[in-house]
């Protein structure tokens, strides 16, 4: 029954469903797990990389974690040219708010604006959803630091730690079980690491295969927020540590 | 027989139908309830949270209840991002009638222009139209607090108690059995916890997957209209009361 | 055979029918009865409201009733939507002209103009027709009092009394044998609601369920014409006795 | 095999047809029947109104003969909103060939004009022909009085004496019989009756459902050309003797 | 198979034929004949009318044959109202090259010019080709008389001789047995009328059913060129003698 | 399998092939063949007309040949229509490029541009191939004498020798057994004949079938380049001698 | 099943797959190889040309390399044409930053804005993705040497060494054996021949099907950066070497 139904974003099925857009994240529970954590201290978000050849470049731009700014960054779950896409835009609406109210976009606004993109691409003919999720992490100074989810659909909602992508209901079981908002970055850190190798199907974590960001204080004096690409030897301690405490 | 004829809106079935603006609804009797009560002092809205985590962030933006200025307020049942959209669009609308004519937009025309909004995409081929009802709670001095209802054929109307969502027919069932023009606004609130109470499907009622505000005026003095989002304690107050009334 | 030829307006049958127009017309056919009745001394609309809930708000925006001007009103049968944009663009027409010629637009003019909207929806693709009949009553200078039916092929012609919407046949059949020229707008009235009486399926005629307007001379002196939507009180007196002369 | 081919104007049939073009003038030949004669003193329009009720107005503007100008009238047989169009862009074309080289539409420049509009709804995509033929009656001072028929193809053509709609091949065998160019305009006039009541069913013609008109001289010094509407009362006259002499 | 390929200009079937453009080659097949001739001396052009009747107008515009100005005209097998189109824009190109240079537009460029539009319908969605082929007969003073046959495809040649339309098969047979470059323009006649005669399907050939006109010099000492329509009275003459000439 | 992907240029099948293009491709090879050879000393193109009767006027524009400027020219195989569309695009375009350089326009830029043109119609819906092939023969001061050949999906490549439509790879074995670039123009014509007379059904092959031109230097003094359509007496010469050495 | 949702860039399967964008790689899969190697000295590329013909033009443009400007070279795997068309938009690309912002474009920069392109055609209905993989090659003053994959959905990747088209794989499993960042250019071209010669069918690798470029400094002490594409001579080097040393 649902064949007649599900071929167009601007088709209803007879329960009210469309096909189209639950087809798009049925794309994305088979992309690489990203996973994000925000505490009283900043935001950690982490990815697992998919595709790993020892061909690959190592230090060109990251396919699944975007920087907007110093304020705002976004992991990816899904078709990565899709994602390329609307992070043009993000970044275009960032510099625009940026030039004619000389502040940073707050950071909902941005998420806001994206999923309105987003939703477009589900309601008129002629088009497909966009195959991708995000996460996105973000400080401002109204509403300190915040993490958002948004799904091909264009809905969106905060969370305090949350997961997209492959095997992200166990993702949830986990974050549920040890989140606390009062937890050190670090910790935040550790926790992301652990769950991504729950959501992994290899027994081991190689840090290789990971990718980390944090948004986060620079330091406790002047509360300068900053971001920070995680380096290979910070991710090989994080991955050494979860890939032991897992044998215990 | 009715598959010949529901995949467009541009079609009408031969008896005259246009299954695809039902299939919308559809879509709607299956989200999260919300009910508005129109007294003579104010109205109130009411909403379900359909997704609960303790993961969800607390306190960012609702997605049932939106601001639209102080005077008028919407709750929403079916898809939220559709519903974002179209708040864009009303929140533009008001912002351009206060700008033109220096006073706010009269709720009805308001409430007219979305609508014409949804009709536009129940007749033209490329679209499908907006999964979305709406609550409109408002308030101005030619017609004193108003609440309307419109659906996605884009066909509203004026009521002075009403529900949209899950299990309306129920909730409207009461609301004909509780509902008069005097009560007061706090026995509103009672009656639209009552009424979400039973549309859900648990026995006890969490304040977690309540949200709920009301416009009415500030102080019997200066007759100030105030909207205002009703805070957590508030919540638990009333959704106690009720669960231990149903008790009895 | 048909279902080759019923799914787009831009489609001929073999027999040169236009299906999609008449669905339209079956879609108006089991909408709420209008009647409209011209005599020498004014024009009455009268029409049934479909929906009946004790919650629905008096004295909001009529759905079946919409003045134009002072000198022109509209009753409605099918899909109220579709009416309200179309009422929208008729008001548009009337104030151009009321600004350009510095003279109340002309009734035909004006149905005129609708009607060629309607049309258009019948022949180009991608659309579907407006789902409404439409009673025009008016007064213009040249013409006197007039009434017009139209529907949603775009045909309209003029009548001296008609109805459109549920059970037309009937009440057509009941105006034919009781209609005059000269008969008072009282008699009009009361023929009105005799007609709304027959076609409901109800056997006693709740005044709750009328809307009835006039358009006529305010009094016998100045001759000016005016638009008066009946009050509760007088669809209550016209009800009564409506409803106690079938007992007879 | 015709199924494959006769849903869009777009598409030959491999035989080389248009069907859609056939199915509208299918539409035509179920219409109430028009007729024109052209002789050396005027040209003469009739026509049989199909719609008959005692609640129709008089009087009001006629949906079978329209008056583009002194010079040219068009009677119509098909569609009437269809109709309607067409004679909007007539008069328009008129007035604009009028206002730019101030003097009268040359009767067949017209009619090319309104030909080329109905061709182009033969010939694109999402689009239907206009289901409607014409006959138009005009006079201009090169080449005298006219009479022309075009159908839904946007063809057209010069003819003496001419039917369209219901039973035209009928009236052509009368018409050939009986006419000829110098008979008087009441000849034609009777002419045209006669071919009427033939092409009805009813064996008795009522007045009221014929509708005719003459473009001719209005007397024979001062050559002005004149469009006449004939009053009930003549069409009385001309109806009692038609009816008479059939009875003969 | 041809079925799966045969409903759009836009698809090539395996075979790398288009369907649609020989469907519309078909529809001329069936049409009226035309036959052209160029000699050293002029052009003729020859055509027969489809549909004949007694009522129809002797004397208005020709349906077969368009005069583009004196050194053009043209012949028309096929749909009539697309060809008015055609004719049309190539009087407006005509226009626009005399207004632009100051010179008549030589007879090809014209062509060409009209066979790009119609290759446009043979290339491009939701268009279908034009159903019309042409003969054009001119003059220019490059190139002397001309004659050019195109089709709906948009292909065009130059011939001495060749005739379009029904039986065109057989036309040219004759044309090939009996055309010389030295004949003078009444032989061209004369066969024009001959090969007319083999084409239609009656044995006797009526003037009445025969349009032709012929390009040449008007006489032999200012060599001007010259349109000449042939009246009445010639044609009767030359189809007489093919009737005497064929009984022999 | 094939035809559910063969239907439009914007659907790869399965195996990633265009179908569409390779159907017009397939018109191609129907066509009448077209031979290219370049030596040091110029470039020759040859090709076979299809149609032949003695009807056709001699000396008209080809069919199969374009001269674009003195120092480019193309032979056509495939639809002509198709082909003179694009002749105008690469006219307009070279003297584009006269215009606002001062320079002849460079041979691989011309062809590079209409490939464009060509590729578009195999990306866009509501499109089809252009279904025709070229051969371009030019010279620039750049690159000297060269030869392309472009086909409906717009690759192109240069060539020493090559040939299109009918038969062609029968041509290219002549080609290669033959062809060397020091071969002086006489004997490229020949060679060019010979190819051609394999190509061809018929044992001999006649002179009127043939259109042959040249570009090369004018003398070996000035070296200006020439563009040359050779003339009846050349072509019987060239095809006397073909059809000779063929006996032997 | 998967046929329901393969024919339409706009339509995900229920897998979330985009069949089209698979079609198009397969397309890729079947055309000649490409291999790219980044070494610290510089960029090699080399293609395999799959059509061999001695009467092919050699020195003409190339079909697969393509230079950009001295500092970016793009070897191609697909469809030619679909390449030629995007090559037009990154050079323009180039030259726009170049004029802009005085310097070259970064090479991610134009790759990410190529991407995009790509992207879009995969994403909008009436379209076709572009059939063509890249490979780019690049020296900026930011990166350094950088080798970047793109494919038909618009995703990239930055690699040290990898190929596109025909039995990638195989050419995966020699990079990854004999690839080191430190090879010399000189070794980097060694193993490209030896990469192709495993991809190709034949057993003996011919010079004239391989086509190669470096990227790198011109020499060692200004440190310019220069395009190189490699000449016959050196071809048949490098070739001859790959052959003998794959007989030992």
């Amino acid at each position: 029954m649902a064949r007649r139904y599900d071929s167009h974003t601007t088709t209803f099925s007879p329960e009210g469903r469309l096909y189209q857009v639950e087809y798009a994240m049925e794309a994305i529970s088979h992309a690489g797990a990203a996973v994000g954590i925000r505490t009283n201290f900043g935001v950690v978000l982490a990815a697992e990389k998919k595709i790993l050849s020892k061909l690959l470049e190592i230090g060109t731009a990251s396919e699944k974690m975007h920087k907007l700014d110093d304020h705002i960054a976004v992991a990816v779950a899904g078709v990565n040219s899709d994602a390329n896409l609307l992070m043009n835009s993000a970044r275009i609406f960032a510099q625009r708010h940026a030039l004619s109210y000389s502040e940073q976009v707050p950071v909902e606004q941005l998420v806001h604006s994206l999923c309105d993109q987003k939703q477009g691409y589900t309601q008129f003919g002629g088009l497909r959803p966009f195959g991708v999720s995000f996460l996105f992490a973000g400080w401002d100074k109204d509403c300190g630091f915040q993490l958002y989810q948004s799904d091909p659909s264009g809905n969106y909602a905060g969370w305090t730690a949350t997961a997209i992508g492959a095997n992200s209901q166990a993702a949830h079981s986990i974050l549920k079980a040890d989140y606390t908002e009062h937890m050190s970055i670090l910790d935040a850190k550790k926790l992301a690491v652990k769950v991504l190798k729950q959501t992994m199907d290899s027994t081991t974590l190689l840090p290789e295969k990971v990718e980390m960001c944090e948004i986060s204080f620079s330091n406790n004096e002047d509360r300068t927020v900053n971001f920070h690409m995680l380096l290979p030897n910070e991710l090989v301690n994080l991955c050494d540590e979860a890939n032991k405490s897992s044998i215990k």
